[in-house]
């Protein structure tokens, strides 16, 4: 680890970057409206975010335009073109790309992130996902996505086989020498020659070693197929731990089963994504909440509700309480998060519609800068959190508060870095190198 | 076209960048060697490239460590994320990135040269090739290539899709108004519902049109298949033709090949590629030159010579005479190229053996600036090129030199700018607007 002997266990951080803002009303409630596109405005964003500390700076992706309304997902640069460019403006904050398993080969994706890993200089994480979506699927010659099962075992042969090509190039293979002629050591470069039921790749990649070795491997997930290839592979992963006795629940079985896998528990960190609210009140903080949920498409909040809890809630009066849930499908600890919210603030359906639209499902913390540090400071020690992935609901306004108020106040009480002590992204996160 | 009335036509330059050199022993002759996976020296290239008012930085690839044995196509930066890198360094120079249309997927494609483009501000093409090595198909779960036939197929329709998903969004898709609430203009992206032999694509991309439209499209290739795609998509066709003659004869047979597929010839730019070997003087050049081809491996050399001769080199005597080459298969212009050049200059097998392994087949003009823009000025007049892919051979000083006096004598013979007039790649190459 990389903190002093004499500090607590620190926070790691990751920005989840929403170009205009996690929260569906954020767009309108800027009044600094930047483009998801445009490549100064995700610049000015790293630079903020390096210049805080944070440890990543995480881009999500789906290979569709989304349901979500965001739209910053409907359009958005590609992550790997993305982070290249912004390897070079940025010199020391993390880059995390999303990249599924389901729509490429192993070889082109070892290779892209290898060659981020070279072009930042051994700051890149790579988040493995497998996709979801039947949209995604028609764009890439499908009808439906492969089952659940099937992604997961592609996924983990993919993974083996990028791990081999990584290691396929040995620090070392690039001698360079003028005078006898003599480039490469050639056995420092091996074919993996792998064949499985997947794939079949000869190899050696045609980039050398990066400085990491291979990017720093996030996973998300929280299925027991997700929990145990991250138990064998993730070094970061991101989760979305409704209340905090889910966020111990999934923590303590998440590091459990990697012990059972035979690896370290603290080469794993877990980062619970987390929309913080900030004020420079706790009054103020209510009242950009309160806005925000103004600012959000009823009828597309009934939806996302309707959905979520698997039943057609049209059939409710819209300002009358929220119905009962019938228990069945579905993601139970989302449901829960709502249904408990609503019962704690004695929310109409309609407002309940407006949250769920507007945070879409995830955890929000609205406070001031103490409040949200006492929240983190109590996920951490209470074994829930490693750290978190921040998902800011109004760029820039929210980001700029989280860093004007709530960094500084975690780093006062010693729970945040004040500078980068390394190089690369694994020691930063205080990770073993990849061998 | 870009040039004013009174000024002759105007060639078209791009550096096709081998980060230590074209040729093979150009690395063991740098007094100043780089490393081809080195962010940081490919940005020194790509901003000398600017300087100099070169048309494009472009980068070949293959998907797999080269037999050329250039340790720069052993390992190299991935394309797509070197050129991302180099958009955020550079300000007007075009980046053209190879990408085979065999071994990913058109949405993948066409988003990543997308978002390069927005990235770039307009500044990106694509190389669309179809590879051709065994040892990349063993890279991608197939023990051998699909036939010729097969890949221009694939690519034909590859380059159909993704001219479809880049119009699926239109000018003026992005409305962005906070007080209505409504970001997009959903009349304005169209998904493409493609339904073909190869691909189903449903669509939209999840990115917004960028300032190009599309990437410029660059092809290669000489195979009737090659030139019939060329003449329908193409707006750079990079060659490489050996003699005047051949160019004049492929220029001709291209341009009426665009004709005949209802465009307008001066679309389309033919740029053959060639080595320059400049010297302060003719001799200089020439003792560059030979030089050079001292640091070969003969052994290497004889197995490309014999590869490309269809015939064991090995039984003839080293110092003896070029044997006669049998006709049949092969690349018959590069064959007569290293032929009459072993017949003018009366060189032994040993001495051929070495050029060949050198230049690896491409042209090379060894001479002084004037005698450079003479041969660049014929092949312009003669209706043999539009302009030329600029290979040098060692890196940094033979670009330096080239950079220094060959096109400084092209500027002053008024063939080749000495600004960039306008912001996008297209635009500066003369090229009609996508739609």
């Amino acid at each position: 680890m990389t903190s002093h002997p004499t500090s607590p266990r620190q926070l790691r951080l990751g920005l989840f970057v929403q170009p205009l803002g996690h929260h569906v009303g954020g767009w309108r409630a800027t009044g600094d409206l930047g483009s998801p596109t445009d490549i100064a405005w995700l610049t000015r964003i790293a630079r903020k975010a390096e210049d805080a500390k944070f440890d990543l700076f995480f881009v999500g992706d789906a290979l569709a335009t989304s349901v979500h309304r965001l739209p910053s997902t409907m359009a958005r640069l590609e992550p790997l073109t993305l982070l290249a460019a912004l390897a070079v403006s940025t010199r020391h904050i993390g880059l995390a790309a999303t990249a599924s398993t389901t729509f490429s080969d192993p070889f082109t994706l070892a290779r892209a992130f290898s060659s981020l890993d070279h072009i930042s200089q051994g700051r890149v994480a790579w988040n493995v996902v497998t996709s979801y979506s039947t949209e995604v699927a028609r764009n890439f010659s499908r009808e439906d996505m492969p089952d659940h099962a099937a992604r997961y075992a592609r996924a983990r042969e993919f993974l083996e086989v990028a791990f081999k090509l990584w290691n396929g190039w040995r620090d070392g293979a690039v001698v360079a020498d003028r005078a006898s002629g003599r480039y490469f050591d050639d056995d420092k470069i091996q074919p993996i020659n792998h064949r499985g039921e997947h794939f079949s790749v000869q190899g050696p990649l045609n980039i050398s070693r990066s400085p990491q070795g291979r990017p720093v491997i996030i996973e998300a997930g929280s299925s027991a197929d997700g929990q145990a290839l991250a138990a064998q592979t993730a070094e970061v992963v991101f989760t979305a731990s409704a209340t905090l006795e889910e966020g111990q629940a999934f923590y303590r079985s998440q590091k459990q089963a990697v012990a059972a896998a035979g690896r370290d528990p603290r080469a794993v960190l877990i980062l619970p994504g987390v929309m913080p609210i900030v004020g420079r009140s706790r009054e103020e903080a209510r009242e950009t909440w309160r806005q925000l949920n103004t600012l959000v498409d009823i009828d597309n909040g009934l939806d996302q509700l309707s959905a979520r809890f698997g039943m057609d809630l049209r059939a409710f009066p819209l300002d009358g309480p929220v119905p009962p849930v019938p228990g069945g499908e579905g993601n139970q600890s989302r449901i829960r998060l709502l249904t408990d919210l609503a019962a704690r603030d004695g929310l109409t359906l309609r407002e309940l519609a407006a949250v769920a639209a507007g945070s879409r499902g995830h955890r929000v913390v609205v406070g001031s800068a103490e409040d949200i540090a006492d929240d983190f400071q109590q996920w951490l020690e209470a074994g829930a959190a490693d750290g978190f992935n921040v998902m800011p609901a109004i760029v820039p306004e929210q980001l700029d508060l989280f860093i004007e108020l709530v960094i500084p106040e975690l780093q006062r009480r010693g729970l945040f870095r004040t500078s980068y002590p390394f190089a690369t992204l694994r020691e930063n996160l205080g990770l073993p190198s990849a061998t």
